[in-house]
């Protein structure tokens, strides 16, 4: 029997890892959840899941499912340090670290600190601080496990290969539902139109970084991290069927990929039960039934963000938590309608222009340089929202 | 080092694992050949190479070598006798078995009972003795490694994997150079049509094989006796690019695919080096170039052959070796003009269906039904020749 924690219990790979878990109930059991503030939600997953410890980002949420969970014998707790706290159950021996942003980084610290093997789908975790985080889980000889299809589908290709064969990485991109927009049409592209992701289900702020490249970008510094190797050999392939996760080559000039029908039960029971491979009730995916399965280079100058990722791997230091922070700031001011879509890697542009990077020793250098982006950011989509011009230059 | 006997060493297969051998010379040596009549190329290799022992079918060839390679030190014999003492070198420790046709058995046998490590190209040793040859190879603790791309391609995604939670292998076929001609117009094929393959540069009678898809049939039995899978676990699709050269489903959805540029160096320096892969000059498949991988059920009606080899692995027995004789049989007529190509079908067909299967204990029993189909095949064929109407029923 597996004990497991959760974190982002009630987003999109969170909901699906409690699908996996009641899938096998003899293997896995919940020891802790948390989530952000969707205490509907959450409650029914105590109450079918039965944690003995539950947080959520905020007290008086937390207040609220006390009083709905009254019958039960589970202690609720909030904000960071109600995370930890399920972070640190020692009844618990992995962690699903499945937070969006940069909020996932402080509980998956905290559970590689307890000792917890992690399954990761908090990319931002190894985006802020990648190196950081890696020499943490060498220390403590946790591994890291990605959740995420892409690197679970070059993790599933590395298992039983020899490391010193490796030629490169080839990570898939769908291409995102933004794909065929002529350049000239991205500036009028409302939420509604980069949410529409044509393969997969997932939640609003990566279904954006889908549409503006920028998911990928995070994927190739999260590969550079999970799988130690340079950025040179990190590639990215236009794939937009999705059934194609991602591919390896060896020096051999064999290239292995991993395919499927787009399902995150996949990568996250992989996550949780490998080597073995559970039984999951998955379709075989039917390639006549696919017919074509197409790749093509990503057009960099319609999606500067892959580019951008790139730049702040060679800038190193604090480089990739600025990129990471104004990405999402300058995301979620789109999915408000404050900023045009056009406007989102112009304002990560500036942010990495203006930032001076620095090395990280320890985390608080890492939020020191995702404070600081934030705060760069807000102020130049604020001038933008006036006079729209500052954050075009 | 590793010492190897190469059996069809003037083959397409043999001269690539000669170009391999040649690229590693710390790494390979070559103790032994055998050949069937090219002594042009053979002395060359000889020379090249320096075995100690060599064999080729015929005497009279075998003495016109020894005449020309009288300033050498090296043993010429002939005929089965000359390849099993090739066979059985001792100082050697892989046999690379690359004959095409039944006469690959015998030499492939005799070097499993002398304890060689098998890098298999012939499939007829396990088409026509699958269950013998595999229960031999165990009682000796002989490893039988696939050459041929898909069966490597499958052994490369079996590496590291729990063989339990195996769902299903999938054999990719070009569906070679007939695949878009109308069925009505098979009656005219010419050889040179048919040995017009795509993708692949191989020897006549594997190119002819490719072209009525039994070559996809005979690897469909391979499969089922080297990776010890039920028939009905074993899949046949379309892929004319020839790229994906196999693929492996697992339980939980996941498939594994192996790809590449269609290079015979690959899976020849992956039998002899497994699990290491050695660094080849084989250029990388850049996907966005090759742009579009396409899939399609292979059609039944069109490619009889195909559903032979399944019809053939259900009645067990001697019928595998019976379907395979009466192919090759009718393959060599094909390419001698003495059949239409729409008469291959029919003779294995037909000698199926006058079959009388048998269990196989040992050797004799394969060794007696190749006799009697090939018998059977070459009498339908004398009468379709004079009034071209028996082999058609």
């Amino acid at each position: 029997m597996t004990s497991i924690v959760l974190f982002g219990s009630t987003g999109s790979v969170g909901v699906n890892t409690l699908r996996v878990v009641e899938a096998f109930p003899g293997r896995f059991q919940v020891a802790g959840l948390t989530a952000w503030k969707n205490h509907r939600v959450l409650e029914k997953q105590i109450r079918k899941f039965k944690p003995r410890v539950v947080a959520v980002a905020d007290e008086q949420v937390a207040g609220q499912l006390r009083r709905r969970c009254r019958d039960l014998s589970v202690t609720i707790g909030s904000g960071v340090e109600g995370m930890v706290q399920v972070a640190s159950m020692p009844e618990a021996q992995v962690a699903v670290s499945a937070i969006v942003g940069a909020a996932g980084l402080i509980p998956t610290l905290a559970a590689i600190h307890s000792g917890k093997q992690i399954a990761l789908a908090n990319k931002e975790t190894l985006v802020m601080a990648g190196e950081l985080v890696m020499r943490e889980a060498r220390a403590r000889g946790v591994s890291i496990i990605p959740v995420d299809s892409e690197h679970s589908a070059i993790f599933q290709l590395l298992h039983g290969q020899r490391r010193q064969d490796l030629r490169r990485l080839v990570l898939t991109a769908s291409g995102g539902p933004l794909l065929r927009l002529p350049l000239g049409r991205q500036a009028r592209v409302t939420p509604e139109q980069a949410l529409r992701h044509p393969n997969w289900k997932m939640g609003p702020k990566i279904t954006i970084d889908s549409a503006t490249l920028m998911n990928k970008g995070l994927e190739v510094i999260e590969a550079r991290w999970l799988f130690d190797v340079e950025p040179a050999r990190v590639d990215v392939v236009i794939h937009p069927q999705s059934l194609v996760h991602s591919l390896v080559e060896y020096q051999d000039g064999s290239m292995l990929a991993q395919l499927g029908m787009p399902d995150m039960r996949g990568p996250i029971a992989y996550a949780l039960s490998h080597p073995e491979r559970l039984a999951l009730p998955i379709p075989s995916l039917d390639l006549a039934r696919a017919k074509s399965l197409t790749f093509e280079e990503p057009n960099r100058k319609q999606f500067p963000c892959l580019g951008y990722a790139y730049d702040a791997l060679r800038a190193g230091g604090t480089m990739p938590a600025v990129l990471n922070a104004a990405n999402e700031e300058a995301v979620w001011a789109f999915l408000d309608r404050r900023i045009p879509f056009t406007s989102i890697p112009r304002v990560i542009r500036a942010a990495m222009k203006a930032h001076d990077v620095k090395p990280v020793y320890e985390l608080s250098d890492v939020m020191a340089a995702d404070r600081w982006a934030r705060d760069r950011a807000r102020r130049a989509m604020k001038i933008t929202g006036q006079d729209k011009g500052v954050a075009r230059t």
